[in-house]
């Protein structure tokens, strides 16, 4: 293990420089694990409409405990105690809380590993890393589980006010250009407070909450559900499971040894164990490209040209509607592909289909986000906001996509 | 009249450079009615609230022609003809429009000139330049007056969406640091497009046009209406108040001579002509500070009280509520207060008083924003946002505030 | 005295938000000597150059105490010892140092107060404020003279790297927009080291140093020294050299009762009691205009026309050159005004006239900006850079202006 | 070819928004081979140092034309005449110019393409291209290969104000945090002119140019001569050198197919015709990450864990000097190894070595940077500062590193 002598600090184009708070977080930074994350893009294929979003998983995590790091200032000038055990526990479990995602994890997650959870395949590295290091991460597991009695320490991790969001959402906005997607973490790190150990925000910070809400809701529509972004992820998701119908009948197209190892085997939560964990610390954007480019000469049809598509950026149109696609309009164009092409209906699916979007701004059932009154009363947001209407908010909004080749024939 | 040889070009920290569009627009901006703006702070005692927010109205104007600029490039490459003359007098308005405000506008408007609008003096003003300018402002002034046959000139100046309005809300959240109450003015601008020759955003835009009308209702709440920034307004218009009550009944205290005259004399709109005009032009918020300077040290103790509170900081208390407070809660406050101090009731309530604010997100009534659908349609941004209810925030949120001394004792 | 129960945070579009460390930093920041600060702009004139920079005293002091609580946090973490005591001082020492300015200080300092220098003003209101306070700011005196035994106390105040400095750098850079004079100042205090107690920089700071000498000495010659600038200051130099000459011979113009004393009366250090001090501390930036608003009618040619030539930015024509200007070329620009006019070459020589500019971007002589190598040795940084030649930076560089009006007839 | 209907414009969190001027310009960036450069970092291996600098070299090209197109707006608005076609081709040269890199590009030029250099393979893609869209590239290659008589067009593409220069150091300075390396290119480029056919920058912009030549060596040695980035770039190209071997030796280990193809032959200028072209436009940077991480289980000592310790960030250790480092400190260092690992001398000499790093801020002999003085006559920059020795600067300043493993046993 590595000691370091002077305080070790990180650029980061956001909050100037980022502090690395003691040698054992130092050393989960350098580990192996770890470090893939430099090698995860955040927003997976964000930047097909977003030039500017190629920020990693890595720079993620780290500005998610410089914010964790400003909240426990906060809560400590509020006279809430946080031991340094705690503390560190803190600057950990934030940490390494999204270690589970795989690459392009948001639209690979149920291609890859069809059955588990990133928050489960996180857990699997912590308690890997738990062993590694003796023990030392027992407590930063007990709160990532939210199994600790002081329950804001793990809504500080995940809730709807977490340093998570609080990081993504500015980190977002700031690379991608979307200004008006920005969110004042400052500000709402320091209107939190602590109330019968839940997390609470201070009455006045109502309008930052607000804005928080509004804003998550533009960057949802405007731009992690992107019409454009969104045809390129099906394309990615396509071509998944097209790889993964011809390996299964034909046993190729294979792709590098680990990626192979996910794509022909179904891994289910019980067979996550040590050695498929290892495999899949080796998997990152990287053997995603790789694999594209190659079946991008393969000769069935409609692998070759899903990858041929998204390589060259000539994506399927995407059009979004209030109501799903009807079902004759999705056939008539499948069947003019299939008799233009000559190629089976199924086929043709892959390349006409349609699809539910979903985007809820706030959810009153998980974790409501509570206001702290000046006369002790805790509150829901959505029920004291005057006027913006909070719960219609926590409503989902759903939203229809119908996918086709931008030049049928 | 001056003639540039070069592209004038001035820095703005918000746009990086204004470029200066011909020799008219150059001179007006040269001319001491424009260069008075100077000396007029944009928002007036917000400072004491936010102290990075020194801005001046001769800023503002300066970036709300920059958008016209861009304003004008989107229009035109989407095919809206707008002849050289036009874009000219577009300058010209959106640069004037707001002439006709006074030192501490908000506040003061109807303290210094009773019963004239800023819009109003703003007309003289234009008048006036016109004269000197040899009938070049016509245009400006037609577009101005809203007389001019295609409406989305003067929406451009005056308008939901104006460059006024798209100014001065990024410019406001800049200088305050409220980073979360920004618009992306050059995204709505380049979702700007005019059908029958009125404006409309196109529909893609709507999450832009909802982030706007949030933003917006944000920097009411935590910066144009902050309860600090409210109470130091309520110091200034009492401090004015009483000074116009002791000059009509003692002639004195004296301020100024130009705005003594405005103090001293109760002038309507008919009264304002050219003679006015040259006084009221030579106001500025270095009148207001050097006669409150001078009335800390008045024989009368409200004056005199008033003026020190404001100047030290010791502000009164301010509380905000969602009903009117009871008329007795004021009635024993000032009686207290009357007591102790050994003033009339009358003299009390320049201390203890209560009042209301006003805050409208979107009006429905006036000038709706609308979006111009992809078939073609115009629909107003309200029918169309699926979720958040913008019909919601087109009614008035009215508060009342209660002011009161911090120490009554 | 105030107590403040939660933290007290400011806004602040630099930095995000400033913390108040404790209560008698609020408290001191709460006194009208310090409120005053509000209405005294930190660049003077500027402002007729680059419209952005309205920025103020009271803003910049905040923001220099902000930054020295990131060098306390620094330092620390390095294992040098501050006691909290220490660390309180250092807050109050940075953040009245600079308190003794009045307003328009640059260039009025030796006109309203001739022969005391604002560092002597700073102290006579410490002192002041140590008597108010019980002697609570002795520490934070003893180090602002200079007299405490650990010298990076003062260095941190006063020095080549101080944090008065780095904030002014990086505030103005960002109010005038000039992005390329900035300095990254998080960065410089993060290399800040202590060596027999004396302030060092470690040397791997070293392309940072020479950023921060090279930046500043940009400032220096685009903005500080900007010649529309210099023009316009010198305006206001002769403004107050005439009105004193005026007041001196026919006992008027007047301005407010505060400015009179200090035109009409010769101070020097010997004179500067309480009383004075008092007087003093009623002067901001609102007395200079509301007297030049005033001469502008006055009857002297000379007073009137430069006051109106500085309200209406009616400048004189400025040229820098490198050599003096002949004395003929002045005297005869001044024969032909004197001519045209029918005034005085005294008179004339109001509105035409030469002077020097001095600019030293490096000094070698005082404090030398010292680097700690790794091996433990200091040296001087403009020994140490290879290439970039930091002696002769610190060579002061001389020009010299020629001033006269854009139209002489 | 494709026809856009409306203005296509892309967010960039540094300009706002970048406007695609035109449909050839547009059908170019939608082309494969530009659409490739979405997979090449801008950086290389620098994110290793600063973890924001993710930016790619599409990106890049995108902002370079931004910059172009400010260029053009300027020129002509000092009369310098640009025809609608030499508009057109200045964006795509700017566009095309870098499109010759290859992945890690720095890096590996000589590694993959040994005696090939960018600039002529980003011809070869530009006269294939031309071929494709039917000569409508014939100016812009003109243009690039500076045949074109008026020379300030190829010096906006490439001299030491170019705009590629103007966005590279705004863009990594923006995406690494290294703030204070910042240029301002709006400035610098609203004080570009022509003069004689040559780009020359008006008198009054000197002071931007010398900071523009000093943040640039600032950013050699803050960023991209960073020590631990040398040290990761060093492993990089040992990785490649090793590969190489072994695949000419033994014929593996094998990479993806068109990589191979590059490692196992040594592809001349010659050789570059369109087959080959085709097969570089199909290298990015994930070819090389694969192969990284396959090559990481090579049963070769040296390139397994070479590989390892580039993945897992266990960098070399760097040592930067100004002399270079003794052959026999180098010699036992490399003994020791060889002792300890029980490998041969060469082995050890992939882990142990030594090499030269070049800075020069500014060239004279090459294209200097003139100046036009009000007078018209044209100066070189570094004879006309005063003091900032730019003469001194234009002279290579040269260190020595040293690498060797941190663990040596």
């Amino acid at each position: 293990m590595k000691t370091i002598q002077n305080q070790k600090i990180v650029n980061d184009p956001i909050y100037g420089f980022i502090t690395i708070p003691g040698n054992l977080v130092f050393n989960l930074i350098e580990h192996r694990y770890f470090q893939r994350l430099r090698r995860i893009s955040q927003m997976g294929l964000s930047n097909i409409v977003y030039p500017g979003a190629n920020h990693t998983r890595f720079h993620h995590a780290l500005g998610s405990m410089f914010l964790m790091q400003k909240a426990v200032q906060t809560l400590r000038s509020k006279n809430i105690e946080i031991s340094e055990e705690e503390e560190e526990a803190l600057y950990i479990a934030i940490l390494l809380h999204d270690m589970g995602h795989g690459p392009f994890s948001h639209a690979m997650e149920h291609l890859i590993i069809e059955n588990v959870s990133h928050e489960y395949i996180s857990l699997c590295f912590m308690n890997k890393l738990n062993a590694e290091f003796k023990g030392k991460l027992d407590l930063a597991i007990t709160i990532f589980k939210n199994e600790y009695s002081r329950k804001f320490f793990h809504q500080l991790i995940s809730g709807q006010l977490d340093m998570d969001r609080l990081d993504y959402l500015k980190r977002d906005s700031f690379y991608t250009g979307v200004s008006e997607g920005t969110v004042n973490s400052q500000r709402l790190i320091a209107m939190l407070h602590v109330k019968n150990d839940h997390l609470v925000v201070e009455e006045k910070g109502i309008y930052s909450v607000e804005n928080f809400i509004i804003a998550r809701r533009l960057m949802y529509w405007q731009v992690y559900l992107h019409k454009t972004g969104v045809g390129a992820e099906q394309l990615l998701v396509r071509i998944f499971q097209r790889a993964k119908y011809l390996i299964a009948k034909h046993g190729e197209p294979t792709a590098g040894k680990n990626l192979n190892y996910f794509l022909k085997n179904s891994i289910k939560k019980k067979d996550f164990d040590d050695s498929v964990l290892e495999m899949f610390s080796k998997l990152d954007d990287s053997d995603i490209f790789f694999a594209i480019k190659q079946w991008k000469d393969h000769h069935d049809f409609v692998l070759s040209n899903l990858c041929r598509m998204l390589l060259e950026r000539d994506l399927l149109k995407v059009k979004i509607e209030n109501n799903m696609p009807a079902l004759e309009v999705i056939r008539d164009l499948q069947q003019d592909f299939s008799d233009y092409h000559n190629v089976s209906i199924e086929e043709a699916s892959y390349f006409i289909f349609s699809g539910k979007l979903e985007n809820q701004a706030y959810s009153m059932k998980k974790n409501t986000i509570n206001l702290l009154r000046k006369n002790g009363e805790v509150i829901d947001v959505a029920k004291m906001s005057d006027q913006l209407n909070l719960e219609a908010l926590s409503e989902s909004v759903i939203k229809y996509y119908l996918c086709y080749p931008k030049r049928m024939r």
